[in-house]
């Protein structure tokens, strides 16, 4: 029931002002310094100045003290003192810079996860944001999108639950709380599958596949309550999801009960002019609003035309007072009324250094966001006391905070100051290091390639290789269609490993990147991502064994980009490819490379070593179905293990995937130690959406599979009635 | 209606002679040789031998004395003297072997393609031949999958106009017509967008694009008669096609009205279960029959189960009969109740040689179908006289049939043989020849990489770089990641530009090869595809300027494999790139190549020179819509030009392509000659499938594009209501 204080503050409100109300500006537009880096293409919005005392929010006007001032001049110029909203791209970190979400997701711990957005949220919140444009959770199988750094990866059931823990972060139970702001979930809907993987791309996908994959994580975000949805840029079934009725009214409030606002990404109203799904602005704008679209970003159709719509009885005057209601509902949800400057804290935004705490989480979440992809011979972890070369661009680079990285006042940690924070620095000696050009302007500018630093690698026990893509080729308009590494950063691998030594690569990068041409000549091989301020202290901590590494891919790791999209839960075909039979030609293959992805979804090593036995799957008395599966460190080490429920519908009445994620559990384990993990396998796994787009149940055959990652796993068939 | 004689065959037929009339097996089940190549699983049938006696048709059981002996055999054991219906892959020629389908689509030349087709179905019919398994018209936008050899490419109006022309060939006016074969049109649906373009693998899309792009073609061959629609081997809206009632009923033939047979694809009934779409081969066969798929191929589920489901009340007999009443209708079409062996002539089968005019049938069309890409300086055409060098795997290499090619008899006329047919033997040097392994075995094994060599051909005036794909390495299993030539290939062409000769590099190969590694290394780049019997004879005619080139890509050729899918007919974007700002990030682009392809839809080049100019697009006084433009030979030759016509839908309620092929037209210009080229602007052009998969006309702003290929036209933007 909405309040009768906000139903009177609608009743008093003029058109233009409820138009207002629905339109998102810049700061700039209130005469503030522009702090912020704008995305999009930036029109002329035709906007009068008087209108601006009634806009109802603010986009990337971050900074405790110009949000007190903005928020201040504005209470004092607007006739109803509606408090304006603060929204913001915290994407991983205000302040605190954490890991980028595609590695967060890697992590697999729901409680770091959850912990991640606190902290972002409490910086945010001092800095005066309200609302964060996070989490972005759009399923992604194309390592060419630059936007999957963005995501937590490839599967439903993972992304839903990290977005669960991101809402649950971000919001807390009640947003009036310190230090909670609101979260937006994004980009409704199917935004992470652009064609050929390049940015603002078609997507188009049948509407089985949408719901069964790309429609869950957004539907748990809902289910968590999240407060915002923002619409994509892409067209769903030849619709521009920011003018996409069935979108944004049919499947997202009327099925899925959404109460929240719904608000446009950058300039995407205006963009149904250029998608040829409105001839002009003003039919833009009548478009959007008619398919529930409430907040109107960084353009101005709905102010310019709103009015005129209304009046030539081309849009009903009840949609526009039903996003406005809604737009105050979620400023009196975060107590703007009570208190328009919430948590906004100068003292506290323009503190010299991130507090130890948050940097602390960052640093923890880091290094269980490591991937360790391959440790021959037990050549990690490093030993204090070895002499350790390290060359490559990402040796001194403080460049890999990430994309998005929120103010960007602090540097990351290198991957040098890491590692002598752990070594004497005598013991490390850096050679052939340089600069990451960017796509745009080349490749890896060696430094110090000569002889001599050869000479001097070859006598250090062990040589770090730290390469990668440059950060600014990852994130929004970061699509790129070759996934290698600069050609003088494979070779450098190829000349390290000439020396006999171990080289174990490290690997920065907002992407799966492809990585079978340096594998055999990387003893190791390390994914770090790009994990924000401690980059190179969580690094360490896993190089040198303080931290055991946990981590799961969350995305497939193709094998080369002709095998794009690769990703684990595909749909059963009519000739799957058997490898007891390599050399049959007539079955879905290919001639020249493995059907099977480098290192697959759920794939990650540890120090430890984990052996599973005696998968059971039983029906109990009750009628329960309960899996159980025994898990034993068989090493020395104490390491945590994330055991893995994957299920396949074995026939139905449509085609289902090969496997599914269905749940998870992180146990730790002492050296030696076992435990038996168990998992219910409940009658809500087992849906899927039918041919008639409605959630079933189909009793039958299903083959449930228990073990390490998606393709290494103990599997038994039963029949669930 | 049907005729009262089959009427009354199919109420004399037992239950099991109606389902045995529904099986399709290979010959060797009658205890002939088998003396074709068979495709796909190949699994225990489980028939008893009596029930042979009643099957309705055979696969691939070919030659005029196997069919006649075979048919002899039949026709006494028959109960009802039902005369078999002799089916067979004829995909481009059968003894004559003209060019693969994706080369003759570049000719744009219906009538062309139609005399292919009769070529084809004069053979094949003297070889015992009823029905070929042809036209395949699958749309693709991938060249990974191997199979786009066999379709005419990437455009859904080409594609119906290719079909037509085909059907029309294969079948003329009357199938009882001697030399007139059935046409089966293929694979319904969808069948040329697996994933990846990895073979079999899931096809998915939305209804809007199924419908916009990849069912025209097949919808073009059933107006145009088609006798036969094979379904399927991929699902479409998780549904595999082989028991897709949506397709098969729905679209198939209550929409468009078919009357015709439609027929499994090889194992693709009994492939329901490995999909999970059925659990057994019961489930299967009472799907495919449910859902209207009339003849199995090569599994037996139908023969196996039908009787039992009938029984059980799971399958309407009514079914059976309507199945096996189009079957026995079809075979009265071609005539085979009176004449049962119809055309099979073992002397004309079995003659030395395919007849002259079929090979220069093949010669002239194999000439269309060369496309120049690259003629730096005019280098082409070769001047007789000159010393020319030839090297490369495919200098003297007669495995060019392209896949598919028929009974083999012969061996395709090589490059060097062409070539030595126009000038003398003395003049031609052949170097670093060799033999190309596939995908599988190796690359490309130069035989004589000496000094010596590269030192002969630096005395050539010019040098021939024959390089390409293995022809194994394409058709039905010939999925490939990588599409680059191999390293040795590449380099071979590098090395000759060493010389300071001008380097004409001639690809063939069966999909659009990854060609920008050695673009600039080409002076001339010529694409030779398989042209079948004639090929070096058609390309010595383009290469000495005998026959002008004419051909135009009908697929994009992309610039590498990570901008795959790249096709000219995308939708329109939210925010496209413009080439007036290159540096602009926020765009649909890729950081690190181009958005558009290597070579473009319609592009190729002439040894002439054309220049467009005057565009109008006017509204006559009847109503009708005229968009002409002067088309002038600007060179001292006579040539071929195919002049095109797109159109835009600049808005619409739905997101339209930004450009769609509605027409084309091509002229034969003498030197300075210039002509005037119309098209009428119909309604029927402008209409599309809308939201609510209806064909609709939407009044608003066309774009009219004239011109020489899908990047290279005028526009003129008018109003059209």
């Amino acid at each position: 029931m909405t309040k009768p204080f906000i139903q009177d503050l609608v009743n008093d409100m003029t058109l233009d002002e409820k138009l207002a109300q629905l339109t998102q500006l810049g700061p700039y537009y209130w005469g503030l310094d522009d702090t912020v880096d704008l995305t999009g293409p930036f029109k002329e919005l035709n906007i009068q100045p008087q209108v601006i005392e009634s806009i109802g929010s603010v986009l990337n006007g971050i900074g405790a003290r110009n949000v007190i001032e903005l928020q201040t001049r504005h209470l004092e110029s607007s006739r109803l003192k509606i408090p304006l909203l603060f929204m913001a791209d915290v994407i991983h970190g205000y302040r605190t810079i954490l890991p980028i979400p595609l590695a967060m997701g890697c992590s697999f711990d729901l409680a770091a996860i959850e912990r991640f957005a606190e902290v972002a949220a409490r910086e945010s919140a001092a800095a005066g944001i309200h609302l964060t444009f996070s989490p972005m959770t759009d399923l992604v199988r194309d390592p060419r999108w630059g936007r999957v750094m963005e995501t937590s990866g490839e599967d439903p059931y993972l992304n839903a639950r990290v977005t669960e823990s991101m809402v649950r972060g971000y919001q807390g139970t009640d947003l009036k709380e310190p230090g909670r702001i609101a979260a937006c979930v994004k980009h409704f809907a199917g935004y992470g599958a652009p064609e050929g993987g390049r940015e603002y791309n078609t997507v188009d996908m049948s509407t089985g596949v949408l719901r069964e994959f790309y429609l869950p994580a957004y539907k748990a975000a809902v289910d968590a309550g999240v407060a915002m949805v923002m619409a994509a840029f892409n067209t769903i079934d030849r619709i521009p999801a920011s003018g996409n009725s069935k979108l944004l009214r049919g499947i997202l409030r009327e099925e899925w009960g959404f109460n929240g606002v719904t608000i446009a990404d950058f300039n995407s109203v205006n963009e149904l002019v250029p998608h040829g799904a409105a001839q002009d602005g003003r039919e833009a704008a009548q478009k959007s609003l008619a398919a529930g679209l409430d907040i109107e970003m960084m353009s101005t159709h709905y102010l310019n035309h709103g009015a005129a719509l209304v009046e030539e009885g081309l849009l009903d005057i009840s949609l526009i007072n039903e996003a406005v209601t809604r737009v105050l509902e979620l400023k009196d949800a975060l107590g703007l009324f009570e208190n328009p400057f919430k948590d906004a804290d100068p003292v506290a935004d323009e503190a010299d250094k991130p507090s130890p705490e948050h940097l602390q989480a960052a640093r923890e979440l880091g290094a269980s966001s490591v991937v360790l992809l391959k440790n021959e011979g037990g050549v990690l972890p490093l030993k204090r006391g070895m002499k350790i070369g390290l060359a490559g661009p990402f040796a001194t680079s403080i460049n890999v905070l990430g994309g998005w990285a929120g103010t960007e006042k602090d540097p990351a940690v290198s991957l040098y100051t890491g590692i002598t924070g752990k070594i004497p620095a005598a013991d490390l000696l850096t050679a052939m290091t340089g600069e990451l050009g960017s796509m745009l302007e080349g490749v890896f500018d060696v430094r110090d390639d000569t002889e001599a630093a050869y000479e001097q690698l070859k006598d250090c026990d062990v040589i770090l290789a730290a390469v990668g893509e440059n950060q600014q080729d990852t994130g929004e308009g970061g699509s790129k269609a070759s996934l290698r590494l600069s050609a003088n950063q494979e070779k450098l691998i190829h000349r390290l490993k000439e020396t006999g030594k171990p080289v174990i690569t490290i690997v920065f990068s907002g992407r799966p990147l492809e990585l079978a041409p340096v594998l055999d000549a990387s003893d190791a091989l390390v994914q770090a991502w790009f994990l924000g301020s401690e980059s190179g202290n969580s690094i360490a901590d896993v190089l040198f064994g303080d931290y055991n590494p946990s981590a799961r891919l969350s995305m497939s790791f193709p094998y080369s980009v002709g095998q794009v999209p690769v990703y684990y839960n595909a749909y059963q075909t009519g000739r799957p490819y058997d490898p007891q039979y390599p050399n049959v030609r007539y079955v879905t293959r290919y001639l020249d490379i493995p059907n099977d992805p480098l290192f697959c979804f759920g794939y990650g090593l540890s120090y430890s070593t984990f052996a599973y036995s005696g998968l059971t799957v039983e029906t109990a008395a009750d009628g329960r179905v309960l899996a159980s599966i025994e898990v034993e460190n068989t090493s020395e080490v104490t390491g945590k293990e994330t055991v893995q429920l994957y299920i396949r519908d074995v026939t139905a009445s449509v085609v289902r995937p090969c496997k599914e994620l269905k749940g998870f559990r992180q146990i730790t384990l002492a050296a030696h130690e076992k435990q038996t993990v168990s998992f219910e396998i409940t009658r809500e796994m087992l849906m899927f959406y039918g041919q008639d787009d409605q959630l079933v149940f189909e009793p039958g055959d299903f083959d449930i599979m228990l073990g390490a990652s998606s393709s290494d796993h103990s599997t038994q068939r039963i029949w669930i009635g």
